[in-house]
């Protein structure tokens, strides 16, 4: 059996070797470098009619911009606009159940809808994310260009709705 | 004096050249390119915490953010968020006058103000802007980055505020 003043040096030795490996963990953790995240992918313009916006952009800007394509699954047709460094992607609801479709009742004219960064590891970035703003769902899914996205809450992103897309390069 | 049968065949020949000369001018009009307009140089976010946004920007997504600076001549304080191909401007308004306040009183967590849009030749791009969207202001002015900038309004695109700023390449 241990004596009394044994028994509270070994606890105090136990509190600090707590503490240590605490505070390495802390460390650990701080040193770890975030989850690579970069590059806009595209800034997403929610637009009740495509063509009217792609044929805007073309003629008062001068811009490049696809012929439009429907996306049913996505419940949008987008037109991309070329800007050499990224792209607007102009979104008109497609059908009933069109995630764009709440926006424009609010904003007839159209506006932008949400940002669309680009990440090696979405899963990673995800977690990452998590720990400071609201993930919208909370798994990866495939997004409009066929690649894993996830989307933080607005109101926790200084009010932009923000995609995260996996990218590989 | 003319005869009658005279008169005629020269109006007539009159009227053709006329014709022949307003679809020849219509034809280098549309055979001019565009000013060239290209390259997202930033999308602006209205903060009412610039620090905050930056660590939010920084914590959560692990992305580059430069120091906060004051611009008083512009009512604003920036930070600027690398992102590789293009930049986020973090916007807090500074000063009773900030062109963002108003914004704010309507977003209070924030959201996105503008997208500015790089042009060669600022003149050009806002004569031929100004065919079919209306300009904040008629002429180009100095702006945030000491570079001439005309803002477009954004009931004329698609509900986005648009500034068109000349960026010498």
């Amino acid at each position: 059996m241990l004596r009394a003043s044994q028994a509270s040096r070994l606890t105090a030795f136990a509190q600090q070797a707590a503490q240590h490996l605490s505070s390495t963990a802390a460390a650990a953790a701080a040193a770890t470098p975030p989850p690579s995240v970069g590059r806009l992918n595209h800034v997403a313009i929610a637009v009740p009619n495509v063509r009217e916006a792609a044929a805007k952009y073309r003629d008062v800007l001068g811009l490049k911009v696809s012929e439009p394509q429907a996306l049913p699954a996505h419940g949008v047709t987008v037109a991309f606009v070329d800007l050499g460094n990224t792209k607007l992607e102009l979104l008109e609801p497609l059908g009933a159940a069109s995630p764009i479709a709440k926006f424009l009742d609010k904003n007839a004219a159209g506006g932008i809808h949400h940002i669309c960064l680009e990440v090696e590891d979405i899963q990673a970035s995800a977690a990452h994310a998590a720990r400071g703003a609201r993930l919208l769902d909370p798994q990866p899914k495939p997004g409009a260009h066929g690649t894993p996205v996830v989307f933080l809450h607005p109101k926790d992103m200084c009010g932009v709705l923000t995609e995260l897309e996996e990218v590989k390069r």
